[in-house]
């Protein structure tokens, strides 16, 4: 019999898999300890004033689809009005079958719109006006729909000179119960090579009110920030490395390359590796005394298309994957921390799926202190963010260290109606688990099993990340 | 209850897959867009003698799985009589249990012959007998396999020097409605580092008329070439690549490395690269001003048993998969012409699977100028030409780019009897989507569904080359 | 219908899997052509004194899911008691849903100690004691367990300058019929750059009785001592390489490379190179000579953490999977054999399955002299000895090679209680092929069947390896 479309049951095919989506893991709160959400919005509590901005504009998986449908640029980025871009999205929308933004869109469309239909062009008009409707209710404000997806911790991304003001507001609010917490990103510290990186400095600079012009001195400014971070909350950092980097240099190399950087000369591939790979390590280290996880998003190949990037900027759909050899220095890189006892909580990603053998097995050459699983494979990242992705880490990660301390999914995303991407997951994840009870290749033990998926849901992260609540 | 081996719902394991395949699929014509058919035999309207001229003569994949089964080398391309080769070649099929060479095989028996049996060492002297026979109709000329198998459109591959004859004699037959066109696909002329590039070089003066001494008037030449195969039909070219490279050169350097190539002077790895970088990027700019299609086939390494190459020469079954690195260079090929927005439509291949994440989304980065999809990620090719290698392919394909753009199946066969390798991919199609709306990822919108199954399986080929008919 | 808990048809998900597995796989003989069982401990037919000597001592696999889980080191390898080290692994154990370790464990436990109860903190007291009062049983000496698996064949793994005193004791034994045949692994003498070769050279001609101050002279000793193996049963080789390396080089410069090497002055890559190429070369064509078997085990990336290699040693746990390109220089080793008609039967692992479709294609290149599939592709390695994994090597191989000649499993284990590692692959192997014939993709011939099953399970080892019983 043909199941209906994204019903109750939607991804959960037996019986067992029904049982922990809808008793164990579909009640649980959210930790979505990695996501790009806007701080100021949440402080704000902003509505949108329509479909269009809270979900088309600034949605770059959505453009990517778009443009790969055929549609111009102006329905996309360009000047068409919000309902016209709508009407383009919904076509689209109706024939992406096998994307997760199938999915995706309807799962919004369903949890927060109460929408059972399937968007297409033909009804694309009705529900844009039902929708917009909606989002003129104070239930469609940022906090409510945080509040109505049971979201107990949001980290967003921030870079060490933002000076938190809006997280420090949203703490203000007794009203409001969901704790947002700042991520340390440093990026642009650590691209030394980029355009930018002399401004960046700069800007820092004030920031702290010194001059940088030392390696010392950057390690201080960055510490200074780390501190102010860790007041207001951060236990996290991140950093998206097109590749892990390592070698070996000495502060007077240090200083040379920062030198280098900071008069605009051009490095060379040895001195960039040295400058990331010992700044990194410094930053390692600081986590580390702070009881902090480390990200490390790795493999991304960015703004491919030159002139879309010079039209639109970066993160506007020109992304994708690349196929660097990350292994070897991977393990240099944790090493240069463990080998002091300095490395931090971990987290791996790769965009690359090729790399999940690699993470997978690298995790385990550096657990301990006592901690479940202190380096993790994080879930499937952006463009891994899908059914066949998820279920391969999933997989990998079971086949290959400890699934049941994973911390688990997180949403990556800048928009307010992706935590159901949590649905998304826990119900692939109990779906899994359930073909493995229902085919004998693990005990129908419901006792094991509640605290194996609530772990993963919810419970590991909040054991694993620190932050108390 | 055990399903019969290989009848009419062959792969289709739910009702909606059925519907789908006997609706939709099964009756749309084929758009064969990639091949290595030959138009001579074509024209000449050949037939042959026995099975093994049609079926093993030329194949190697049939002698890889009869090497690998540890067949002699007489009975494969050495002095064993025909007949003997084919019971040969009877008893490896039925030992080829999981090899697509099996079902690929008994569909052939099926469709052309009416052979219902499996094919094993003890009937193989029989249906010897009976294939033969049917070979001796007249429906088991060239033309009238063609025909029967209702392919609308063959697109070959040719040398830029082949002077097209037999593609324009098969125009000139009235009774034969399937258009034959030639590929552009000028491999020799790009392999600037291979032994024969001289004496290449010295064949295209022959037919161009006049000296090939400077990179100027390689492109004249080239350029000359593109448009006497656009004026027989040709819209759609081909690159075979070990790996995608790309560095920027300048015409001074460019005419000093075709000079060593030409005096046979050897030629450093940043020589080779600039030369075979900045060549694709002028084709390119010729495609696309024509509004063809590139095609690029990446990652074979090929002639690996150099005795074995020696002995019987260039594909006979002696290449395999290279493991290179693509992603960096591939984007930068691809950015050089989209950076002056004379990217052509292009279809890319990779023989290594573990860069189907790559190429899926470097689509992606180039969409544009409201062509559906009119970067492509190829359907699985050659070694990944397969249940398992297609499914990979379109399930990538659904998770990042939009699978109902795409322009669907090709042979690549030498042979006339692969078109139901259409009919392979169909059933594989149509059951990856059936499972889908069975599950409730779909819905059950058969008008959606139609549009989806036959857009795939020729109507978006059709819209995408633009080939009139 | 939920299936109990690894009962008698575990992962035997079709009728057709059950009787493909009950009346064709599971009385075959053992035939473990790869393992680290210890000669010694065969020959004195040791008895363990509890189950951590027997299950937990030496076993870097359970080790790392320990770390992985957060346990202490003291109670993996160091002072705790073996009973609390037994009672942390039954905790441990517990919550390894989806990792191999879970279902080896409890196979051991069925198989071996008639346990079907499900391992875990709460019984493991109770086990730990049930099963030490077994281990005092003469039918759980190392002689009786390999009797009780029905073994045929043990092929262990020595080093060059071993004397292989116990394999000789164990033939003498008249009531005990498994054959246990060394395996020449000189990795030791291939790894040059390694601070241990100078020292092992200088156990070599003690070995050997004379100076080793020349490449001849060490082409001379490796012969001798191949001679000495093949005299004691050897008839299959291994090699241990970071990855495939090859490149030309003339006695002259493997003389001077040789002698930096034992003067411990530092190599450059391609002296390394040359040396690691020319000796597998030279190997090569001795294993050819003698009918011998080589075999390739490449890519992994050993002792990540310097800190617990310090510690702990070499295979204690941290090793993980390299991402080295191998295709290019693996095909020149091959190629370098194949040309003078030396290369030996072969077998080739890669640690990373990203390497997967570049091995099974080219093994293709190199088949031949009459020896069904010479070349093989080996089972799934270390990481991916489990269910996803032995899959994906079935399947990849019968998509690019002929699955049914493959010579199958092995255990690579150093404990005498992981033979069920062949059942679960047999158990594996036979739910494919059954889902195979159950959907209409293979005919039910169960005379065919039988032949493939018996011959993946036994036959073809026995048939491939040339090894008489």
């Amino acid at each position: 019999m043909i199941k209906k479309f994204m019903d109750n049951n939607f991804l959960l095919e037996t019986e067992t898999a029904k049982k922990l989506y809808h008793d164990y893991a579909k009640g649980m709160p959210i930790f979505d300890y990695h996501c790009h959400l806007s701080a100021k919005e949440i402080s704000e509590n902003k509505k949108y004033k329509n479909m269009t901005e809270i979900w088309l504009s600034g949605d770059h998986y959505k453009w990517r689809a778009m443009r790969s449908y055929g549609i111009n640029e102006e329905f996309i980025t360009g000047n068409k009005s919000d309902k016209e871009k709508f009407i383009m999205w919904a076509e689209v929308l109706s024939s992406a079958i096998g994307n997760p933004l199938y999915h995706w869109s309807h799962l919004e469309l369903q949890r927060y719109f109460e929408i059972q239909e399937v968007l297409n062009f033909n009804n694309s008009e009705i529900l844009w006006e039902k929708c917009n409707s909606l989002l003129e209710k104070e239930e469609f404000s940022v906090k409510e729909l945080i509040k109505k997806s049971n979201v107990k911790c949001i980290c967003t991304t921030d870079d060490p000179i933002d000076n938190l003001e809006y997280h420090k507001k949203i703490k203000e609010d007794k009203n409001f119960n969901t704790k947002v917490l700042p991520t340390f990103r440093p990026d642009r510290a650590v691209n030394i090579e980029k355009e930018e990186f002399l401004m960046y400095i700069t800007e820092f600079e004030k920031v702290v009110g010194y001059n940088i012009d030392s390696y010392k001195k950057l390690q201080k400014a960055l510490i200074e920030r780390i501190d102010y971070f860790h007041e207001v909350g951060c236990r996290i950092s991140d950093h998206g490395l097109d590749t892990a980097q390592y070698l070996e240099g000495t502060e007077y190399e240090l200083n040379l390359i920062l030198g280098k950087g900071l008069s605009k000369k051009s490095l060379n591939e040895k001195e960039i590796k040295i400058y990331k790979g010992q700044l990194i390590n410094f930053l390692g280290k600081e986590y580390s005394k702070r009881k902090w996880t480390m990200q490390l998003h790795m493999g991304a190949l960015r703004n491919n298309s030159k002139r879309m990037f010079e039209l639109l900027g970066a993160d506007t759909g020109f992304d994708s994957i690349g196929d660097l050899n990350c292994a070897q220095d991977l393990s240099k890189l944790l090493n240069s921390l463990d080998c002091t006892n300095e490395l931090p909580k971990t987290i791996l990603y790769s965009l690359n799926p090729k790399d999940n053998y690699v993470l997978a097995t690298m995790i385990g050459n550096f657990q301990g202190g006592g901690i479940p699983s202190k380096i993790q494979f994080g879930s499937g990242w952006w463009f891994n963010d899908q059914r066949d992705g998820m279920e391969l880490q999933l997989k990998t990660l079971g086949n290959l260290g400890i699934l049941s301390k994973f911390v688990g999914m997180l949403t990556d995303s800048r928009s307010f109606l992706s935590f159901t991407r949590h649905e998304y997951f826990r119900r692939i994840l109990c779906n899994l688990i359930g073909n493995w009870v229902e085919n004998g290749e693990f005990p129908e033990d419901y006792e094991a099993l509640e605290k194996i998926i609530k772990g993963i849901c919810f419970d590991n992260a909040e054991n694993y990340f620190g932050i108390e609540f």
